[in-house]
């Protein structure tokens, strides 16, 4: 199957697109990225993934590649290109090319790569199972707030999770509070009944499926509270889970050698999947 | 004038040198580097160097791109055909391309990219006339003793610093002490003639011509102090520098808004550096 990547203002066939060696993303780090999932053809949260996309880019004094609707078109056209039903399109800018030296140049053009993936999202056993999840301590830079593409710390977590059989690395703060996933946020049901997640800061990513389900479980009528808890907290919970554009809500029934519950998803956790995921295949309207 | 790169065994004219978009190295930082500098054809400090990288590629379970010996030839011979006789040779190994996902794969061969660029050192005038640095808070990651690629943080502490008229920006840890500069090691003769370096640790990069500088000191009986000191300390000093492989070892005259000593070179800082501009020329053995 011939699958194009969309590269500085062409389709490309996948294998042949390439980028080059000074360029930013791949000298320094210095680009950003986000990842869209795609149902039924569609895209889920767009509008809250660009919109990051442009607070990624501010955060780090970087142009944008192109205007908003072309983007969206050009994101329209590749999935229609690959003919991606379900899946999701990959999109990273980075600063571009410039002979190499650390001072952010100025007056050249932003790299704009997009990749798509076709991906079976809803027979994944993992949403209907759950997963067991370690706790790492978090080494990240002090800005996890910016979508950088600078993600080797949340590679070796990932790494080290997927060696403990683990599908994902929570990491820890200096203090002993749980910050996020390599590449998830993280949510408890605490014992007295409270659903958390940490509140927004420069330790975590804010994630478009976080800010989603906040608004849907708050349509709900369920409270959500936005604060930092333990790791001890964590392993006395109710419930867990995570939620990225992915993973969507993934539930967690094992924190490092500790059984969350009874060892399957909550059951406020499959109620929330459940409006996520009707939510997410354009069954069910929010705000 | 025609340029070469050379990209995972072949040598390409420097413009049309690329990787894939779906190299490590482009979208999570995957990657280290060495940058070694080229005097009269000749590069300075490749044991060191080579070692570094070696213990970069270990730290993060990467295979080695080409045995030791093979790799030196590559070098010698990139350096010949762009007929550097002063510059630099960058070298950066990613852990090549696969299917993007955080975790390590297993089983993908390294990619492996060198360039080339002259540089005519000896004629930089901040070598002679020293220049100023700012401080800025530390929110890089915990692991700068590796030479990764995600250099993100860097990049924006040296934008910062340009902004202010400054070559460098000084890294303040959360404990009010210097760890290193974003491309540098720094150094100062304190008020009490203690000529001190930060310890190693994983709070910042183990510079070749930090290690070079301590090896020729000591040869002529300076004792160097490898321990963390304050802003302020740094504020009061006698004397200070920074020492990479491209700056070498250049006099800072200005931290902040103070004045270091009388506004120019110190005198043990000038002697440092022409015993090191002798090392590095090839004027001078040491063990």
């Amino acid at each position: 199957l011939a699958r194009y990547a969309y590269v500085d203002g062409r389709y490309t066939p996948h294998d042949a697109a390439s980028v080059h060696v000074e360029d930013r993303g791949f000298q320094f780090a210095d680009g950003v990225y986000e990842v869209v999932s795609i149902i039924g053809g569609r895209m889920i949260d767009m509008q809250g993934h660009i919109d990051r996309l442009e607070r990624s880019l501010d955060a780090l004094d970087m142009a944008a590649p192109l205007s908003r609707p072309v983007l969206t078109m050009i994101m329209r056209e590749l999935i229609a290109r690959n003919r991606v039903d379900e899946g999701i399109i990959y999109l990273q800018v980075t600063r571009g090319v410039a002979p190499r030296d650390h001072k952010f140049p100025t007056g050249i053009k932003p790299t704009l790569v997009m990749t798509t993936k076709r991906v079976d999202f809803r027979n994944q056993k993992r949403l209907s199972e759950g997963v067991k999840v370690i706790t790492i301590p978090d080494i990240r830079w002090a800005r996890c707030d910016i979508k950088a593409i600078s993600l080797l710390a949340n590679c070796m977590g990932k790494t080290q999770a997927s060696g403990a059989g683990a599908y994902e690395a929570w990491q820890v703060d200096a203090e002993g509070r749980i910050t996020e996933g390599t590449s998830s946020n993280v949510w408890i049901l605490t014992r007295d009944n409270k659903l958390k997640t940490r509140m927004l800061g420069p330790e975590i990513l804010r994630g478009v499926t976080r800010d989603s389900l906040i608004r849907i479980a708050r349509e709900e009528g369920i409270e959500v509270v936005e604060e930092a808890f333990t790791v001890e907290e964590a392993r006395e919970c109710r419930e867990a889970f995570v939620t990225s554009a992915t993973s969507f809500l993934t539930p967690v029934v094992q924190i490092d050698d500790t059984v969350v519950g009874n060892g399957v998803p909550g059951s406020l956790s499959c109620r929330l999947q459940r409006w996520y995921l009707d939510y997410s295949s354009g069954l069910r309207e929010t705000a």
